[in-house]
């Protein structure tokens, strides 16, 4: 597990995602360099030996690569952009990995700021929660130069079960917005499925276990179809994230002129689920939006 | 292969998925009685060693067991209830299994008239479509008397990989119309998220590889998001049935009064699909009501 020895990593966006990646790092040997607006979780990991950097600029110039974990696009922008953001440390040939969700366009606006001051880009968003992230088994939907996506290989094979080179930089972002798109949709699905055997006096968990195996099975119904039956919303991922994710793909498939009804639809009844004060619950807790005795 | 020895089976609607299960409970040693409303398929088993009867009564009067393998629930009904019907045949102690998608009103109703003449009855839809009845891999979903689905475990054994008792006399249609529920709507998820990727220059090959294994990862994904990417989209399952199947599930969930906003979208982009002349492509194709040009 020392495969990352002599490796230089920063991370910056130390949250439920961002600590055990890091703490995944350092155990394969990387020198991990962190970073986090708020200091809390930078002690934390600082206290198990990882290098607390005062900002994003002191954060890039030490490490060769920095991976950016948050929350947001604005996030991603300030991080990278702001005063004492990773542009003002950046060093020469050095590799930015943006691993959260963040849109296309600003996504392929800042590799190109980054190309300009010598650095490579990877958009390598990620799916598989914090249960992937403690246990190094995320999906990694990889955009970027082949250079620049083989650079960040070693670092991905420590924190995925699988990487996927899609494309270009930002086709890692689109391969995410695609995840969400049926994420959100197939959780509607298997809500209104639920739900519907539920009001018919028919056992949902029986049903739920029938499909297992057949057309209708996914990951979707065997983990979040389970958060259904039993009643348990605890995220998982949230709904509000879910929600904005979902408007990212929207906001897309606008630019690109692309009607997608279906998520349109889907999108309103997250919204509907956050009016009803459900927004911390898990993404799955959509079937309240169906059926609110659910 | 000799477990159905002595068990006389009918067998009534010899269409793509019929015709394959009269052939694996022949080969199981069932002695088959088979009718169809049309001669050639009833000659073509026939040909092959089976009975053919003249009639639904003839084939119930000479059989244990009636398995109905039918379009639609009109078919159903006129089957069971109408002249020379399975009723006009059926043995004291005889059992009948629908194995279409068959309304659940319906469903009960024929399960009292047939309880009436002193038989037992079984729905028991599937899913898996014609690959599934060939290789005898079919998912059931069976609704019944625990007596009556003890009884005709050992056909599903030689139809199926996986038999669910789900509950009482239709439960299995309530679960077969969660099954479409989820299938229909998850085609659309897919297809959303691949005409996505394809408009934002992203090859969808390429991102339904990178979503394999992660929370956007199905059957659908698998087998349905493969149809898309290559374009191919002979069925399967037609466009047609799909339609047919989210409309009775919309029509239980009326009289129930739980809407599902999602299945009634979908069922609007089925409509739209098949205004577009493509009924008899795969369900798969619902892909061409998002983006033509896919």
């Amino acid at each position: 597990m020392a495969a990352l020895d002599g490796t230089a990593v920063g991370l910056i966006g130390l949250g439920h995602m961002g600590r055990p990646m890091a703490r995944n790092l350092s155990a394969a040997g990387a020198r991990m360099i962190v970073h986090n607006r708020s200091a809390a979780p930078m002690e934390e990991l600082a206290a198990e030996g990882m290098t607390a950097a005062a900002s994003p600029a002191e954060t890039a110039a030490a490490a060769d690569v920095v991976i950016l974990m948050l929350t947001d696009t604005p996030a991603v922008e300030t991080v990278i952009s702001g005063e004492a953001g990773v542009l003002q440390g950046l060093r020469g040939g050095g590799l930015v990995i943006d691993m959260g969700t963040t849109k296309v366009p600003t996504t392929r606006a800042l590799a190109a700021e980054v190309a300009a001051r010598g650095g490579g880009y990877v958009d390598a968003p990620v799916s598989g929660g914090t249960i992937g992230a403690e246990a190094g088994t995320l999906t990694i939907m990889a955009g970027g130069a082949e250079a620049d996506v083989a650079r960040a290989m070693p670092l991905f094979d420590v924190l995925g079960a699988k990487t996927t080179h899609v494309g270009a930089v930002g086709a890692g972002q689109v391969a995410k917005a695609a995840n969400q798109v049926i994420v959100g949709l197939n959780i509607g699905a298997v809500a209104e499925a639920l739900a519907l055997a539920r009001r018919a006096g028919v056992d949902p968990a029986k049903v739920r276990e029938a499909l297992g195996g057949g057309f209708a099975d996914s990951r979707i119904l065997e983990v979040h179809g389970r958060r259904m039956v039993d009643g348990q919303f605890a995220p998982g991922a949230k709904s509000t994230i879910q929600r904005k994710d979902m408007d990212q793909a929207l906001e897309l498939a606008a630019e690109l002129g692309l009607e997608m009804p279906a998520t349109a639809l889907s999108r309103d009844l997250y919204d509907r689920l956050i009016a009803a004060g459900h927004g911390d619950l898990d993404h799955a807790a959509l079937i309240k939006a169906i059926d609110p005795e659910a």
